[in-house]
Formats: C-alpha cells, sequence, structure tokens
C-alpha cells in the first residue's frame, strides 16, 4: 500500500460556513485523500472565560462554525461518502461549555415554549490535559473538581442536504450535520447517503468529552486538529448516517420527539442488518431487540438524535457492510501513522 | 382613498419555485401595491385522474410548488410583512386529494418509522361547483357521494428563513411555509416576521377546502387564482406567523411533538394579547385559556401545525394589533373589489 | 312514550370519589332511567376567593372529585353505556379558575421535567350568570372585564377501567375520565365501553366554560346540577369514549405526545365511519380528512385529548351509529323536560 | 455481622399478580431479610415453543404476572424502599421472545395508531446455557444462530401507586412497574419511594438479557429464581425510581414522549448530586451533562423509560447517598453468599 497523499486545510476566519449546503466548496479532494484540518469551536472561538457568556460575546446566527464544505471529486447522488477518522486531537489545553437561554433538556425553549424566564447563564471552564488524556471540571460555586476521561469527538459531521434544501450547522437531519453523538470518534468510519454532486462535506463543533443527551446544550467544546481518509462507496445508497468502528456497526436517527429518532435508527440498523448478514427483517429486528444498544446523543437540538448499534460479534458476517471499506480505511490509517512514527489510534 | 395599484404575476413552469430562501424574486413589489397570482397545485399540476399516483407522476423534491419569491420594496429584518388576502378562488372545476406512501397521519412514516408496507396509494377527484360553493366527493369503492362547501385557502405562505437557511416548501416553521391551516382564506391578513431585504415572500398549495390535521396528508389540492394586498409594518417583529380575521386574532405554531406546536402557538397568543390588551402576562394567560380556540392546522408535514385563536369579542382593545393594518387592508380590498364590480368578500 | 322514570342522588362529602375504579357502587341505575345529580367543582368545594391557592387549601389527591360510581343493571364487557345529557347546570353563581404549580400547558411540569421555579400561583374568580347565560372574567392586575359565553360542560366521565385497574380522576384514557372536551355538554350522548360488570360510571369536574387546550390547566370550575339519561346498547364495543350531538358524531382520543392523541382519536373515527356508512376505510379516511374537524380537548393532564368530529351532514346514513340510540334519548329527554314546564335543551 | 434472616416465597399460580397496587400482601417481610422468590416468565409460562403465537395462548389482561406484593413491615409513605438484588438466575433453559400484535416500537401500536394491519406475530426460542453464561438466538427464516452473553435482570419491579391508583403490571410509573431496563441485574440496589403502609412491593418479568430499548416489544423472557435482601430507609423521599451499582448512581423516568423520560430521568439525577454532593443545581447540572450516561430502558411500554446515570469515579462523595445502605446491602450479600459457599456476585 503507497503512502496516502495528503491535503491539509485550516479555514481562515472568513472561510467559516454556518451551514450545510448554500455554500462555495473551499477546498477539492480525491477520493482516497488524506485530509488534515481544523476546526474551531461551536462558540466561533469567542468563549475563553467564565465572564464570556454566549448571550454576550456570540451572535446567532454565527454559531457553530464548520470547516468546509470539500468537494469529493466524483460523488454524485446515490453514491456513499465515507469519512475515516484518523485521530480527532484538540487544538487547545482548555474547554468550554455553557449554559445558554432557552437552549438544552432541563430548560422550557423556543418550542417547548412555556412562560418561565430563562435559567441562569454560565461558563464553566475545562482543564484539557493531552498528554494525560484528562479533562477536568471545575465546580463554579464550590471547590469541588472532577477529573473525566479525554473522549475527543466532532457534534457536527455531515454532506449538503437534499431537496435545494440549505440548513443551520445547529441541526442534524438525513444529511448528518449537528448530531452531537459521542461515536464519533477517531477510529471510526462515519456514512453519509450523497445528495449533490462533490457531496460538500463539512464538520466542526469539537467536544473533549461530552455526555449522552448532552442535556445542558453544549459538551466540553473545543477546538479540533482533525485527520480523516475520505473515500467514495459508488453506487450504495445510505438513508440516514451510519457509523463503522472496530467493534460495532450503527445507525443515527435525528427527529422529534425522541422516540422517533429511536425508530429511524433502529429501523435502519435492522433494515442494514437484514441485507448484509442474511437474515429476514423479522429476523434482524428480533436479534437487534436482544443485542443492540441505543445510546442517546442529543435531546437539545432542533431534532433530537440516538444512535443504534449493534456489536459485529453478534453479527454472522463480520465487517460486511459497504465492501469492507472500513477495514481498507482503517489499513491506510496505519500506514499514514506509522509514517509519522505514531503506533496506534488514540480513543 | 385613490384606487390601488394592481401588479399581476402568473409564473411559467420554469419560474415554480420549491424552497423558502435561496430563489431570486421573480417580481418587485412596493407595499400598498395589490398582487393577482396564480399558484400551481402541491401536484405541480401533474394529477388529474384516479390513476395519476402521486409516486407515478410526481417526482421528489418537484412537489408543492409555490409561486415568487417577491421582493417586497423596504422589507428588512425587523419588520413585518403583512398579506390581506382579498380572494382566493380555484382556477379548474377539479380538485385532487391523494394517498402517498409513507406520508400523512395514520400511517408509518420516514420518521415515525415502523416495518410495515406502505398503505395503498389512492387519488380521489373532487369536483368544484365554484358558483355554488360547493366541494363534491366521490367514494372510490361505493356509490357515496357527498356534497361540502367550498372554503378555500392556502396551505403555503412564508417568507425566506433567517439563518441563511433555504427549506422546502413542504416544511413549515417560524418564517411560515407549509403550515396547512383553513383559517389563511380570503378576507384575513397573515403577518410574518422579515428575516431578509426584501421579505421574499411567496405562495402556493392552494386547497378548496381541508379538515382540520389534513391526517391523509393532503386535501382537496387545487390551483388558484389569488389576489392580495402587501404591506408593511415597520420596526414591528413576528416570532412566529399571525393571522388576523375581522372577528379574531391568531398565532400558528409548528413544531414536533403536536404539543410544541400547541405550546408555541399558546406563548405566542398569550404574548401578544399582553403586549396590546393592557393585561399583565397571567392575566392574557388565563384569559385565552378560558375564551381560546386551538384549530389543528397539520399533523403530517415535517412540522405539524396548530393555530391558537381568540375571538375580538373577548379583547379589550378591538384591532389593536400592528397599528390597525388589517381595518386600513380590508377598507383597501373593498375599494379593488368595488372598482371590478364586486360587493363583498368571498369565503 | 312513558313518562321516564327519575333517580336523584346527590352524594355527601364522604361520598365523593377520586378514582375509576376500586369504589363501591353508590347508587343502582335500570338503564332507560333519569339520573338527576349534583357534582362538586374540581377542588372540592375550597376555592372561593383569589386568596384560596389551591397548594394552600386542596391536598393531593383529593382532587377532582366525582360522583358516582353507577351501577347500572344489565351493563356487561362487551356492551356499550350511553349516557345522555339532558342539562348541565352550574350550582352556583360563581366559578374559578386557578395557576397550580408544575400543572399546565405553559410551564415546565413533573414529566416534561425542567430546572425551572414553578409559575406564580393564583386564583380568578368569575362571575356566572345563569338566566343571562354569561361568565365574566375580571382581570387581577388591571381593571379588564370581559363577558364569556357560559357554556357548560362535564370535564370528567368515565366508567370503571379495565385489567383490574384503579385510575386517579386526574387521567383521560380508554375508559373516560378527565377528557376535559368542551363538547361534552347538554344535548349529547356519551359512549363508554363497559370493562366491569355493571360499568360503574362517575363524572365531575364541571366547567362553566373551557378554551381549547385547557392551556393555564383549569376551567371556569363550577359544582353542577346535571340530568342524564342511562341506557345501554348491548353487545356494542366502543374502543375510545365517543359523543354524538344532533349535529355530529365524534370519537376521543387521549395519549402522549399530543399527536397520538389525534391519531386515534381519527383512527377510530374513520374506522366508525366506514363500519356504519358503507363506506371502505380508504374512502372513510379521505371522507374525514376533508370533512373532519379535530377539536382540542386538553394539553395539561396525564394524557393529552383531542376529539375528532364529523358533520352529520357529511354522513350518507345520518343517525346511524348504535342503532339510533341518540335520537330515542333525545326523545326521552324532550318528554322529561316537557314535563318540568321546560321547553328545549339549554346549550 | 450476623447470619441475615431468610424468607423464602414461591408463587401458586392462584398467588400471580397483575397489577401495582390492589391486591392484598401474600407475605410479610422484615426489614433487613434475605427473600428467596420464584417469578414467572411474562407470558404467564404459556409460551413453549414457536407455534405458541401470543394472541394464541395468552389472554389479556393475564399478562406479565408478579411475585407478591410483600409488606415491608413498618414501610410507611415519606420513606424509601431498598431492595438490593443479590441474585437473579434464569429457572429454565430456554427464553422466548416475540412479536405481539400492535405492540413495539417498529409497529403502529393502539396509541401510535395507524391504518396498518399488524406485523407478523412469531416466536424465537432462545438456549440458556447458565453454567456458560450464554444466550443463543436462532433465526427463524436462516440457519444463522448467535451467542450472547446471559446478562440476566428484572424488567418489572416497583411498589403500590399513590392517589389510591391500581396498575396493570405492563406499565411503568413513578412507582416503578414495567420499566424494563437492563440496569436491574444482580449486584444493585433499587429504591423506591412508599406511597403506603408496607410499601407492597412485587417483581417480575424476568429477561436472560435485553437490548436497549427493547425495541420488539420483548426481551428473552424467562423465568427467574431470584434472591433479594429488604431494607428500610426511613425519612427518605425518592420521587422516582433509583439504582445504586458499586460503580454509578442512576434515576428512572418513565413517561411519554421519549424526552420526557429522558428530562424525568435527568433532572432527578442532577437534584439527587446536587442534594448529595455539595454541588450547585447548575454545577450538578453541568457535571451530569459531560459525565452521565443515559441508557434508554423501553420504547414500547404505555410510557416509555429513561435511565440517567453518572459513575461514582466522578462524584465527589462516593457512597453518599441513602446513608450508605447499598454498601451495608452489598456485605450482608457477601455472608449470604458465603454462607453458601458461593464466592461473588455473578453478574
Amino acid at each position: 500500500m503507497s503512502a496516502p497523499d495528503v491535503v491539509r486545510f485550516t479555514p481562515r476566519a472568513d472561510q467559516l460556513c454556518w451551514t450545510f449546503g448554500g455554500v462555495a466548496p473551499v477546498q477539492w479532494i480525491r477520493p482516497g485523500q488524506v485530509l488534515e484540518l481544523w476546526t474551531e469551536d461551536c462558540y466561533a472561538g469567542k468563549v475563553h472565560s467564565p465572564d464570556d457568556l454566549v448571550s454576550r460575546v456570540c451572535q446567532f446566527p454565527f454559531l457553530n462554525p464548520q470547516t468546509g464544505p470539500f468537494y469529493v471529486e466524483g460523488a454524485a447522488p446515490g453514491d456513499t461518502l465515507a469519512l475515516h477518522f484518523v485521530s480527532i486531537e484538540p487544538s487547545r489545553d482548555y474547554g468550554a461549555s455553557t449554559t445558554v437561554p432557552f437552549f438544552g433538556a432541563l430548560t422550557s425553549t423556543h418550542t417547548t415554549a412555556a412562560l418561565h424566564e430563562a435559567l441562569p447563564e454560565a461558563v464553566w471552564i475545562y482543564d484539557l490535559d493531552r498528554a494525560g488524556r484528562t479533562v477536568t471540571f471545575h465546580a463554579r460555586e464550590s471547590d469541588v473538581s472532577v477529573l473525566m476521561p479525554l473522549d475527543p469527538m466532532h457534534g457536527t459531521v455531515g454532506v449538503a442536504p437534499a431537496a435545494f434544501e440549505v440548513r443551520s450547522a445547529l441541526v442534524p437531519d438525513t444529511y448528518g450535520g449537528n448530531m452531537d453523538t459521542p461515536e464519533m470518534r477517531a477510529g471510526v468510519t462515519a456514512y453519509f447517503g450523497v445528495n449533490v454532486e462533490g457531496a460538500l462535506f463539512s464538520l466542526g463543533d469539537g467536544h473533549a468529552r461530552q455526555g449522552e443527551g448532552e442535556s445542558c446544550g453544549t459538551a466540553v467544546e473545543v477546538a479540533m486538529d482533525t485527520v480523516l481518509i475520505v473515500e467514495l462507496v459508488r453506487g450504495a445508497t445510505t438513508p440516514w448516517p451510519r457509523i463503522e468502528s472496530d467493534d460495532a456497526v450503527m445507525s443515527v436517527g435525528s427527529a422529534r420527539p425522541l422516540e422517533d429518532a429511536y425508530r429511524v435508527a433502529q429501523l435502519d440498523l435492522v433494515q442494514l442488518v437484514s441485507q448484509t448478514q442474511g437474515l429476514s427483517v423479522l429476523d434482524a429486528y428480533q436479534l437487534v431487540s436482544q443485542g443492540g444498544e441505543s445510546p442517546i446523543a442529543n435531546v437539545c437540538n432542533p431534532a433530537y438524535s440516538i444512535v443504534s448499534k449493534i456489536g459485529k460479534r453478534y453479527l454472522p458476517e463480520r465487517d460486511g457492510i459497504y465492501r469492507n471499506v472500513h477495514a481498507e480505511l482503517r489499513e491506510k490509517a496505519s500506514v499514514y501513522r506509522a509514517e509519522r512514527g505514531e503506533t496506534s489510534t488514540r480513543r
């Protein structure tokens, strides 16, 4: 296997994009290329201290900036874009989480509308120890500090939507977007159905770590240095985003109410298992019912997201999806890392 | 009052638009002008007979074509666009309703996902008697026919969205769009917050009549000849669409789950009543709780819509919203109609 | 037609009941008998003035007392109980509406849980003019008063549940209960599937009037003098409560989220129309989609309720449900009223 | 520590109970006693082979039989009942999962009502290897078999409800009931608020294993031999069920829509963390947002259930809830097991 071709892209401030769709590509990529990129945090880099309240320093709709879109040569509707995450590493030594008025799971919101005043707005600055792989929480109103594992991920990854739509980067839907699942970490391959020529993918919203549901509305938000390998699976449709790790196959559903996100993810996974594992649909439904996990991604965005997941150890045909492209990309990632003297994927 | 200035616009087939936002204006309008226009039906005119199944004759995303967008001179973010419907009249003598696979309230859908096969697809052709003001249903599987009142309305009216978004014309949201409320009939004034320069409004999706909820997914769909007067209320914000008739004031909420559509509409109406009627918020909440109606608009679109409505007879300050622009527009409509020898608004 | 047999029942304070199911009958009734009864208001009569905050004067679970249960002789599972409301008249000249902590549509609640403090608690006392048929709202924080029509109804009517369940009188479900629909007014016949021997129906929660959705959580609550005629339709099943007026046929669905209440009511009405009107299910779906109304009942109780309704003028077979028992009961009510020198049903 | 006092109870067929509340106790228990019991499976033991379709062999409402209720001496409203699961072991060498008409996450149901026919009904018989700790799935329509870990749990555990209610054993709510969370396994302590004298707890619905969400509606259902220690925490309230393992603290929310189950569980956990760990509510919200997990329990029952969970490693005061009763019960369980020559809790 020859050394992968590497493209590097760091957006200027005026190149950040705020939507999926509706933006001209910042860079052309060929399938098989490695892309080294940088993403700004969801606050557009404006929250540095406990005084930087979002409502004061950020200006809607300039939230959740994305790096991209990237035009993938040859990608066309009917194909699937595969993005393999080689590494996702915080590019700063602190992260910030915040409460934002009328945003989050435990507050009334603009659609779960009520007569309450907004909850108090606040900022928490976390210490990130990239060598030690920890994230440290400091309570604001007492002396408590808590060390948690660093588990970097991208909250937002997606392609341009179908049907001429342009969507805010705060939204998740069939094209991906702001799904906010902790499963989008280094070592996985994410799959998206291509809706427009060139696929036009972008990503951002790095999280040093995140709980399931992102209940306060934000994670430990941080800019990221990310390496991914871009691949194309021609002639393969992907109705909702899917994720593959070495150990599991996943589908991501985004909808409201939350049970619909569950239904979407569950149905997509059942159909994927049925189509690739030699099982009838009812048998696949049964297998996923007993062997599946369903980690909640977000319960705060305009659509909520849930992942349905099944361990490959329960699948008769291991690695049988998308023509084993994940295994190939894993291999390619190893070559790339070996060239740089790294020994293993960080997770 | 001088005779209103009249603009006429009939789109060519290649001028129909499929989104709110993302499209160049087809026509400039000055506030105060009368606009006579024509809208195609939601099937893009392709369903004429029981054999014209939607999945066969229509091609996604070329559904629900809109006439527009119209650029309103002087409209800017922070203003409110007022559209007064002088008349909405079917331009054909038949209408068509259909079932569409995985669309509607009593079927599993792409988000209320399930393992069921799609329900049977069918077309019902209704006779429209424009002089007699009736719509006739003919059962497909028995000899039954039922006469119902003609009650023409636009399912879809809106402006370009905020936050750089472009939305499919099948969706309702803060900017209006595919709300599908029977309240959008001749004689009312609809209000929309302006998000972009020129407002860029469009409309379509005429219904000869519709039940509350549009449960099968479509109404009695028909092309329309519509006359409206365009006005601008400068410096007035409108967070969600509002509708004013001679008798009532209404807010339209669109969200999922359906209770959130109710909450949005109810909260907006409570706040509007409080702000314009000399009532505290709690008193307005109480008054709307006992005197309000909440007609369901749609329970089938990507967001569901509910109207909250209060009779002006229950409001201390009658006609006190938006500086009485509805009364002015009503007057202007009378002048327009009188010039054409018509005596009253048809409803 | 002979004069109906009349039974009168006024509960003592210690006879009020707080559940559907789980209570011994207070009275035996024979089908065909007229029942004159009195119901206490939902506060158990403890709210008389603006100072009587619910959290202070009422004690959970002693809320929403019911009059009953009544044992209907001969009623057995598989039958339908028909309750015809001859009259529903306030027995006091004032009514009370309140806000209650964490209860209502525009507040966070115990299940739509959030970190907000409760909204302010308040009481509004309404004047009821029974002769003039009006209800007067007085704002608490300004001088505004608003006259609205008196429109008396019962928020809560139902039978003992199936499956050995006993349910709080605050809950609506398949057996009826706290549906809070303004359609439950004098002149209608309500139908309930019988789940246990004797049916064991009870009722209460009188409202002098109520808006659609009961958004603040309570209506204009008042004790009622109510007259109803009890009838049995043997061998007829009724999966969810139904209501018949002279003009319309209705189904009541109760569930969460609100779209499920809509789906339940809509499906039951479609099936009822199909079964009784010589229409296929798809044709009935179509007819109800275009001709139906869906007034919201409540968006505040443990299950939300929606009514689906179709005018008899749109039904090929008028009065064709439940063997025309509504017409018979209407007639019987006339005889009863004539004997008392009354000329028409008050509504 | 002296040897615990042991009570054994195996219900006769006519002693099984079908509700929480409404049933006389089968046995008195003193706090501190060990209870060895047996529970029948959710089919009342009637499904043995692929031919035993639920709609044929089971009769509603005789589903999900519970063992109990047990009267805990001294338990009174305002106390918390602690049930420590020493062991949960299948008492048969096979388990059965099924599809049931209009029940499950990927089908229309009686409340998510639609016009679809029911999905096909089927039975899957699993082999249980209690020594090898495996569960084997056999596909019905192909030759595939899949080995999964045995992970026994109780789907249903609870106490008598408040407010005089009696609830079907198929329902989960504040009192526990049919939550169907895989977290209810051996080694944990479950906490329930006491609503009536004696608490009146019961349990059943053993699962050899279950996926998150129980999407097909049933798990690998099996009768269980279960040992638990009963304890009482006096004067401690518990608004929703909580679970404590050696590693984590959890709250269980049950509601519809699914986001409300999430909100309930999340709010209860945030409040518990705030009250016991020296953190303000906002700081606890933040900590749980970044460190919490939210495993879905069921998306098929009359209320859906979600668990919110935080690792004790993230809590400043480890084991600080309910006065360390979990540690005590763990110890007591060790003594009990040691007496029987067992070395460790099986999980």
